[in-house]
């Protein structure tokens, strides 16, 4: 039999601008009895990683641009927040009603570039931006707790998405640091000796959504979760790999 | 701390037309010394759910219509295997070079309508076909579970697919029983009161992913999973809501 584990740490404090996030999540999982091993790997909300990193802006500092303006008609979104959204994109993918999908400064195609509103104190006025360079977040908090600790970890950073063609969101990977982002089955045999031509698992991005089952809607304040017991491959790639590029996109 | 167990069973037999799915879960299990527990989320590959209920079909026997060798011209496939694929769709969504996207009669959006060669005794001429109902196959294996044991469980039809705009494939549910699909968090307040407007997670396509991570690709012969810990409400909702209808996609 195989056994993993899906940890959820419980009461963790609330995030701020410039606080330790390594330091914190080394210290709640000691209060929540969990000794963290070689081989976890630590899949860390994008929301407290943002606001660690104070990527959080005032609407009321924002003055829309022409742009801005234009798009807010077209898809009902308050101008500044619509603002905002421009200045971490490369370009408008799809602006319609209720939608903004762009492509992200880091290649995430999504909606309002990841841009959002919930789980910041000071509300509705307030939103938090993706971190700046994820995966150099993530390989941040694994280098310090490789150095802390003494252990190697991989730590993936995680955000909600929906999905084309998909009812629902999920959450996927950002930022991954330590961890090979794909399972490459691509060359391998079947249990019939059948050569798998196309199967290569986008492994980061499922760990980012087995993390959600224990993660809760931020209410319930479970930002860090630990899997143990995968065996996994060390790597140094990105998560931005998971970003098709456009030459392959079916659906335009 | 929250704890949920994800737990692959080994050493499963080889499926065959008839055999009794439910029957064979119940037996690995004990020798896998798992005893199945009251909210236990059984995720099952589609694959082996296909072979028990003989959804197999060797392409020799297929002769290939008009549209299916067109659209082999087009997309470089075999013929035989365009002909079964059209037999199980809707309609044709996309067709290019090295791609045969359809709507399944399931409506499910993907390659090839599901139906692959790999994992099949007999090889290359011999595919499956997705479950002709999977939430039905689910059902069956849940009620069998309750009537043999006498406990309650959710079941999961899991596959592997590839996604728009994102690299790599990962497992979703086409089947699902006796659990809700969807956690919905809209309506629900974060952490600081704001009412969110728009999360609701595909808990089911998490649930198979998470699953998926101990899976393996065939080779190592784990088809069923145990998920365990998690609080669920049950349902008696159908995977087929987890498909976006077409007046709700953004790209075409």
């Amino acid at each position: 039999m195989i056994r993993l584990e899906i940890l959820g740490l419980s009461n963790f404090p609330e995030i701020k601008p410039g606080d330790d996030l390594c330091k914190i999540i080394i210290s709640v999982a000691e209060k929540n009895n969990i000794k963290l091993m070689d081989k976890d790997i630590i899949v860390i909300a994008q929301k407290i990683v943002s606001k660690a990193e104070n990527r959080i802006v005032n609407l009321n500092n924002i003055k829309p641009s022409k742009r801005a303006l234009e798009l807010s008609r077209i898809t009902g979104k308050d101008p500044r927040f619509v603002e905002v959204i421009l200045r971490e994109s490369k370009r408008v993918i799809k602006a319609v009603r209720g939608h903004l999908i762009v492509e992200t400064k880091h290649g995430i195609v999504c909606a309002n570039a990841g841009i959002d509103r919930s789980n910041v104190a000071g509300r509705r006025d307030i939103v938090t931006l993706l971190p700046e360079d994820s995966d150099r977040s993530a390989d941040n908090i694994r280098q310090c707790i490789k150095k802390l600790l003494g252990i190697d970890v991989a730590v993936i950073i995680s955000d909600t998405y929906g999905r084309p063609l998909r009812m629902g969101h999920i959450d996927m990977a950002i930022g991954v640091s330590g961890i090979e982002v794909f399972k490459d089955y691509r060359g391998t045999t079947d249990m019939y000796g059948y050569v798998l031509r196309v199967k290569r698992i986008a492994l980061a991005d499922e760990l980012a959504s087995a993390a959600e089952l224990v993660m809760g809607n931020g209410a319930e304040r479970i930002p860090v979760v630990i899997i143990r017991g995968l065996k996994y491959k060390v790597s140094n790639n990105k998560a931005s790999i998971l970003n098709m590029p456009e030459r392959k996109w079916l659906f335009k």
